[in-house]
């Protein structure tokens, strides 16, 4: 439907009063600030003088206009942001959306933690719901006491794949604190699921998306304790009581939900279990997982014995688990056990049937990459100065001629490292995590230096002395944890930026209190060295790992079709239209259908007696992209978002006596203020 | 402290293990980068082509030269930010704190809904003890089915002030929905207390302090019924069963905190109170409140009424409130009755001690805007086309000499507006909100023109012609709700930069899904004209009211003494010092004294039985800025962050039995993964 500017600014459209409409500037949408547009290029003598008075040298000139985004850029303009991040928000449970190379947070998605604003998880069935689901407190370990899981540690989000390119569908990401994962929709940008995994009590940067969105892949990160009734002996009995899980999570492609049903684990020792990538292209059905603490260290300092941090750095070497999920589906079902719902390929099955393989990764590493060709694959040495590249054509090989060093204390072999190491580079100290950019190098992250290291691989990408060195380090501001280049998990990464995701600011920003904000810095990869652009401040959260989507891939709706709940992307059975509104008691129960526009609820008196249950059908019947409104009820702890089009349902009772002025909480139109109605309890 | 790059980035200071650190690039902090510094200024032909490539037109590069930050800018550098806004988040229940000019989002402040990234509400005993005492179940209607409020509706943010300029110690906000009111520390960004109002079920922009801040206030907006027991027949007996109340909130200079037993009330009629604003200079000592809805129309769309978008819409005038807070001072206790703990001065005593005035306003207006020098006072009229400028020199004339035009349905005496109208603009439709500049001017904010437009008031300002007039018309985009100037809300504003806070943001920023952005528009108020700058989207929440205040009046802390509690800002009774951490059992009671550093726990093994209460008290003994420990453990949803030198208690009942791994949530050094420990329940 064409909406012209008037109705947009107005809400004409949308049937509301008779006011009276002027003034209307009649020039086209967005065009009316100069923003963009070619022509006139050049720098002009008053930016000249704003730089000068502003003390900016020629390098930060520069800097700024490579980051511009003018106001008004359309999406595809040579000036507008070209890729999205897409953040995991850390220990604020959430997502963040963020536009490069502006650096600009567009969006904070709700996940794992209730978010009013979106109307996650304050009184909407459909997000009450999400979350509601997202605690097993059947078949894990559950405190009633502190109630349903209302936070999650996110740290690891998971873009949908179709043939190894993110596709724009959807974003899985993991809930470290819980062993849980959510699905987010791209659709609407809502979460639409979150999964309390089976036999998972933890998880850490194991998610990812096999190639085309078979599977969405997470693993244990501390291992689970497998009989919680054995607590008092656990750590004395480390070894036997627990155990760790690789878990492929099968994918609706409709939906983008998860289906437990058709899922499975693959059992692992308790070794702590890290970070993960899938295997693509020739490496494609495999996945690698890597691991810290194969000592299974468990603390003890206050009598007498190590702390974990010296216990779990021991050993020069952990394990990197090598997992081929291609012959693990043929052998689940047949050969698998049921453990809390899940089918699960115990230890000794996997080790039998040639599913799991071990190699040697030097030193509490952190991060396993596989590069967009498939073959290498990427560990960072965290308490060792190199990044250590395994060729999987080697991997293969060593497997199929069975060129194993030793078993490990379950049974599983080890590949000798000698046979599955392709090369080495030092890049210096605390290597952690890699991304790959357009022409084949890896770029990993250096906590302790400080910096970002530049590598080559091997052939067919680089030869001879070419390959297997490092190319260029840039300090970064500071203690970087991980980096995200464009699309630099993919088999086709962007190149362009690499973000640095820097643990410290230390004094980058204003001081804003105690708790200091993370910085992202842009670093600019198209030239003969990388350079930092600009430091954006992370003003909510702790992002771990992030991903670098072209924002063209993104096809996110405007609107719904009117009626649609959020949960099942179809229309809602109880959606109404304009002129449907009704009130219906039946016994102590009344229950409301409500249509909601510019600027009221209808019906805006609504009646009850204390007690009794309230079911309100509410309806947004707007059209028009961003008419969305607000739901609130004081008082009662509700508050709900409706998009335009959007269908949601409140149940409560009305136990608190009083006149409550519910109201709309979206700014919606010149009457919003207006827009505001009674419920009485009496 | 001194402390070297080397101590911050490995933590050696702090005692961590025997790390080997190298390759400390021995620069200064912040001086890697070549930020700012002077010299070389002027345009590079690499900007050039970059500006070119882009497609930036010299506009546009002006743009950029005018808002960029360089990466390590320093405080007081000039390129640094110059200007915080402290931001309501509407909905969201926080408040965003943004650099100006570089639009970043610096930090989210957790006030009405709990937050787990910043710990707020997630088992800490300080954060949580705010939450919960924010609900007063007793005095006012709640809700035991939905539980104690975890949500508020933030709209009008108060900076503390001393002789009418911000003093950057502390911010008070409202909860729209549920007429409370949070106050934020700015020494450490952390809100110590909420408070449930008595006799407020809603609040709205009535918020501000008294020029030194001697009081906080806070009034209604949708009137109170203040008997609830008598909801059924509210709404047909409107006028004698709804009251307004302007609260003056007394605040300890100390702490911060707001003192209900000091405090008093006005009682107002059931007008639907607005916005408000304090008298200053000339005009301290009085408030002023708009309203609109005098019609109090409720609505009764579904059974032949009006909509109240209609009813409240019908009479040409509504009115503004003028209280005289001194004069009210001198008669609480004396002659103010007690309602639900609060000191209510009754309406009718209001008028005879010539408390309470009112004033006509055009038309179902917004906003109550005192100028600088504290004589002129602006009012929008929303639904008329003017700005109506009121004197205070004229008020108190026309109260004086009694030219009244007659008094309102509760006998309230309402002025005459031509004897306190200084003078009138008209500016365009759906004028809103004003601030001032340093040359004092106002802008108004013009929502159905989507506009801001610059207007002159009178003497001694300006004189005859230039008086009152229309100066500027800036279109913005779209849809603006307020705007916020430069501290302009103080006797003092800087001017400078502007920013538009416009509600929809249509097609100016990449599609996010359903629920689009805000978009707040920087405007540049140092040229002839007025001009855009940049568009920032907002990724959380729905910002109402925002205020904006020079950065070096923000005196924040970078750590706290060691174990300070953030509620008392005082040595936290059960801190304790490295080597003081103990476990002691009293009957099913565990008590654990911890101390947090990089990168244990100390202890790290902890074994209860199950139905224990266990009571963790930790001390971050980190005296190094950035060091921020989280403390998080799995399925008991309990995380804790932990600034430098923070002292925090959780207690809970070790309901679920199990092996939980609690863990550091903030990434803190090169074994962060490795600060774990293991929480026993058997």
């Amino acid at each position: 439907m064409s909406v012209t500017r008037r109705e947009l600014i107005t809400g004409a459209a949308a049937g509301a009063t008779g006011l009276v409409v002027g003034g209307v500037l009649g020039k086209t949408l967005g065009g009316d600030d100069g923003g963009g547009g070619g022509g006139d290029s050049g720098l002009s003598g008053q930016a000249e003088a704003v730089a000068k008075a502003r003390d900016l040298n020629s390098e930060n000139v520069t800097r700024a206009v490579k980051t511009f985004v003018p106001p008004g850029a359309k999406p595809g303009d040579k000036n507008a942001d070209e890729f999205f991040l897409f953040s995991s928000g850390g220990h604020s449970g959430q997502i963040l959306v963020i536009g490069v190379p502006s650096m600009r947070l567009l969006k904070v998605i709700g996940v794992f933690a209730p978010e009013p604003w979106q109307g996650h998880g304050y009184g909407a069935d459909s997000s009450d719901s999400v979350i509601k689901a997202g605690t097993d407190s059947k078949n894990k370990p559950s405190s009633a006491a502190r109630g349903p899981l209302t936070w999650g540690d996110t740290h690891h989000p998971a873009l949908s794949e179709t043939k190894g390119e993110y596709d724009g569908r959807f974003v899985y990401i993991n809930d470290r604190a819980n062993g849980r994962i959510a699905m987010v929709d791209l659709r609407d940008f809502k979460t639409k699921q979150i999964l309390d995994v089976p036999n998972l009590d933890s998880s850490h940067g194991g998610v990812f998306c096999t190639p085309n969105t078979e599977y969405v892949h997470i693993s244990t990160m501390s291992p689970t304790l497998v009989d919680p009734s054995k607590a008092e002996k656990a750590l004395e009995t480390f070894k036997d009581s627990f155990r760790g899980y690789s878990t492929f999570l099968k994918v609706d492609q409709k939906t983008g939900k998860m289906d437990l049903a058709q899922s499975f684990q693959v059992e692992l020792p308790p070794y702590t279990q890290d970070l993960a990538d899938s295997g693509k292209l020739s490496s494609e059905g495999w996945v690698f997982i890597n691991s810290y603490n194969s000592e299974m260290a468990s603390g003890g300092n206050l009598t007498g014995g190590k702390p974990i941090e010296v216990g779990a750095s021991a050993n020069d070497f952990d394990y990197m688990h090598i997992i081929n999920w291609k012959k693990a589906e043929t052998v689940v079902g047949s050969k698998s056990k049921v453990m809390n719902g899940m089918r699960v390929i115990p230890l000794e099955t996997a080790v039998a049937e040639g599913i799991l393989y071990l190699a040697p990764e030097p030193k509490s590493p952190h991060g396993v990459d596989v590069h967009p060709g498939g073959n290498y694959i990427s560990v960072g040495g965290k308490l060792d100065p190199h990044v250590t590249i395994y060729g999987f054509d080697k991997i293969k090989a060593a497997i199929d001629g069975k060129q194993f060093e030793k078993n490990d204390p379950f049974g599983v072999p080890i590949l000798k490292l000698d046979a599955v190491r392709a090369g080495s580079v030092e890049v210096g100290l605390g290597p952690l995590h890699t991304q790959y950019d357009d022409k084949g190098y890896g770029y990993i992250s250096l906590f302790l230096d400080s910096a970002v290291a530049k590598f080559s691989v091997g052939e067919p990408y680089f030869k001879g002395a070419d390959a297997f060195k490092l190319v260029d380090k840039l300090p970064v501001h500071y203690n970087i944890g991980h980096l995200v280049a464009m699309e630099g998990d993919t088999v086709k990464p962007a190149g362009k930026y690499l973000v640095a995701l820097n643990k410290w600011s230390i004094d980058r920003f204003p001081v804003v209190g105690t708790l200091k904000p993370q910085n992202f810095q842009l670093v600019d990869l198209t030239g003969e060295k990388m350079e930092i652009l600009t430091d954006m401040p992370i003003g909510i959260g702790e992002p771990h790992y992030v991903q670098g989507i072209r924002a063209d891939r993104i096809k996110a709706w405007e609107v719904y079709p009117v009626g649609t709940n959020p949960l099942t992307m179809e229309k809602d059975p109880n959606a109404i239209a304009d002129k449907g509104e009704k009130i219906q008691r039946t016994g102590s129960t009344v229950e409301i259908w409500s249509t909601v526009r510019r600027s009221q609820f209808k019906p805006d008196n609504i009646s009850v007696k204390q007690g009794d249950k309230v079911i309100i059908h509410l309806t947004n019947i707007e059209t028009t992209p961003d008419a969305t409104h607000g739901f609130s009820i004081p008082r009662y702890n509700v508050n709900v978002s409706l998009d335009p089009g959007e269908a949601a349902t409140v149940e409560f009772t009305a136990d608190a006596k009083g006149a409550f002025a519910f109201y709309c909480t979206e700014f919606c139109s010149a009457l919003h203020l207006e827009m505001q109605g009674w419920l009485l309890v009496s």
